[in-house]
């Protein structure tokens, strides 16, 4: 028997917090009833919403603390003034052993600044990368960068290309994971001079065979790799894109189910399959962008979100702690080192 | 009474070609009956299918080449040996004054270094952009560049706002169309250099009251703004992301129909209403990309369009000249070109 999974909790992040970080780790022990959880946050906030569930409280501890960080705080700021907040204080927990990864749906910049500053990179990591997984046609993908790296050299898309393939290997489980770099063609010559060099040293390396090309937008729900690399500028753009376009076509679809009688009653008699399909895209079932490359599991929830979402958030982490994605990065780092870097490849 | 407007067609670029260009002429024909039409390609197969549509027959001219440039040749090699192909002819009939305007499906980069070889670039504009518009939860909006400048200074940004701002004016018929820089954040030092300087010119310009700030990427569907500017690379990211999105749900929601009686008689009932998002969402009715910033105007159809696809694209260019959105662009570089450049502004 394995000793349970301790995963760290920022109970003051996000918009509707304390109470959906409450929820949700309720949400998530009835997947995984071994789990344990530290709770960082307002301890007079937190004890009559832990009073509701009481096997949260069975299985939970309180870390009162009064300090919390400010959703639209400076990164740099927060990291200088937020050294007793329920977001830093939850990073440590990880940091000092007492917990295994930690989710927090606070300030993206200044969780990925403070978890950097606290738990430090993988050696041979030069920038962590956030990932995340999400519905397609055939199955699941991941995609990373999706906004902790504006700018990108080709090196860092070699890093998150790893990063990525052993994520697709461990939590998703696919076999041999394919990867596809997001360029804006696929054929060779496409694309800024970074897409290129990573796409060449990609072929050419350990990877090769698992190396499908540059993909292009339509690619990333079509399921064509994987595996999405790209810089956390068009990531972010692209991951964006994608949610807004859902939200078009499941308002225009609600229109269109209230335009006549015929149309209403049709939506009843099809609603149990069109809520699965509204259950199928569903944001929160997705929710639990990964921070990868960083000596310890960092799991960010999107800061709207509700208890179930901050559920599933709690299960990504829980997922990378029970897979040991940060052994497989690194192993699979040592492996692609042999090859020479990109500029090598390039000449 | 004014003269007709005079389009010239690429017969020979695209999947379908040359029969989806002569289907499209019709349907254009039929919303704009005064149209006249150059049709540049191969005689013998244009004719047998020009038989089948009098009208077009009656509104248009036949100008044969064998030539045509092939779907996968590279810009400088289609420059350089497509001197005779439909796509160069039916470009030179804009520059020689035969034409107001050329509408072609074939290869996107040969057609874009023809365009700027043979036509130039309006006097004050670097590079031209790619634009189109398509649908959001509050009406249309249109976005450049989409894949002609993968890479992109703050200046290029700034006409890029200059052209989509006429556009979204003219075509759209917006009265004081709204602008918004692509970004990763709202907040004024998000993003990289070039967006950030950019976004400072228009800031402090004549555009200012119309300028909203940085947009992400869900503001696009939403339709935050009327007008999202972005680097080529981004662009044609989102773009293809959003086509691609828009597919995942559209599947999803077909299986969704066909998974139980009651949800196929639901269907059945409701298939009106979903008939009409389908509608809504077509791609083809949002095909016809604007080459904008050029002495002439050119638009560019998807290659794997149909003839309702295509001749959407022919009434994009249509509209743009009846709009004359070329004097409305040169009225606004004037205008704009006052104040200083972006480097001036950040210092």
């Amino acid at each position: 028997m394995s000793a349970p999974i301790r995963i760290s909790l920022d109970a003051m992040g996000g918009d509707h917090a304390p109470r959906m970080v409450v929820e949700g780790a309720g949400i998530a022990l009835k997947r995984f009833p071994d789990t344990r959880f530290l709770i960082f946050g307002d301890e007079q906030m937190l004890r009559p919403l832990m009073a509701e569930f009481p096997a949260i409280t069975r299985a939970s501890e309180i870390r009162h603390t009064p300090d919390a960080v400010a959703g639209d705080a400076k990164p740099t700021v927060a990291l200088r003034t937020g050294r007793n907040s329920s977001m830093r204080l939850a990073i440590n927990a990880v940091h000092g052993g007492e917990a295994d990864g930690v989710v927090s749906a606070g300030n993206t910049g200044a969780l990925m600044a403070m978890s950097k500053f606290v738990l430090k990179t993988l050696a041979t990591i030069d920038r962590p990368a956030i990932g995340a997984f999400f519905p397609t046609l055939r199955g699941e993908s991941v995609m990373l960068d999706l906004g902790a790296n504006i700018v990108c050299d080709a090196n860092n898309l070699v890093q998150f290309a790893v990063m990525g393939e052993a994520f697709a290997r461990t939590v998703l489980g696919v076999h041999l994971p394919t990867l596809g770099i997001l360029n804006v063609g696929s054929e060779e010559l496409k694309g800024h001079e970074e897409v290129r060099a990573a796409a060449a040293f990609l072929r050419a390396g350990p990877l090769t065979e698992q190396f499908h090309g540059f993909v292009e937008g339509n690619d990333i729900t079509a399921g064509t790799t994987d595996v999405i690399i790209t810089d956390g500028f068009t990531g972010n753009v692209a991951l964006k894109t994608a949610e807004g376009t859902a939200r078009l076509y499941s308002e225009f679809l609600r229109g269109a189910f209230r335009s006549s009688w015929a149309a209403k009653l049709g939506y009843f008699l099809a609603r149990h399959a069109v809520g699965k399909v509204r259950e199928r895209t569903d944001p929160r079932r997705y929710n639990g962008a990964m921070f990868l490359g960083l000596n310890g599991i960092v799991v960010k929830s999107h800061g709207g979100t509700d208890g179930l979402g901050f559920g599933n958030a709690i299960c990504v982490a829980i997922d990378m702690v029970a897979n040991r994605i940060n052994d497989r990065i690194r192993d699979d780092l040592a492996r692609v080192a042999i090859t020479p870097g990109p500029e090598a490849v390039l000449g």
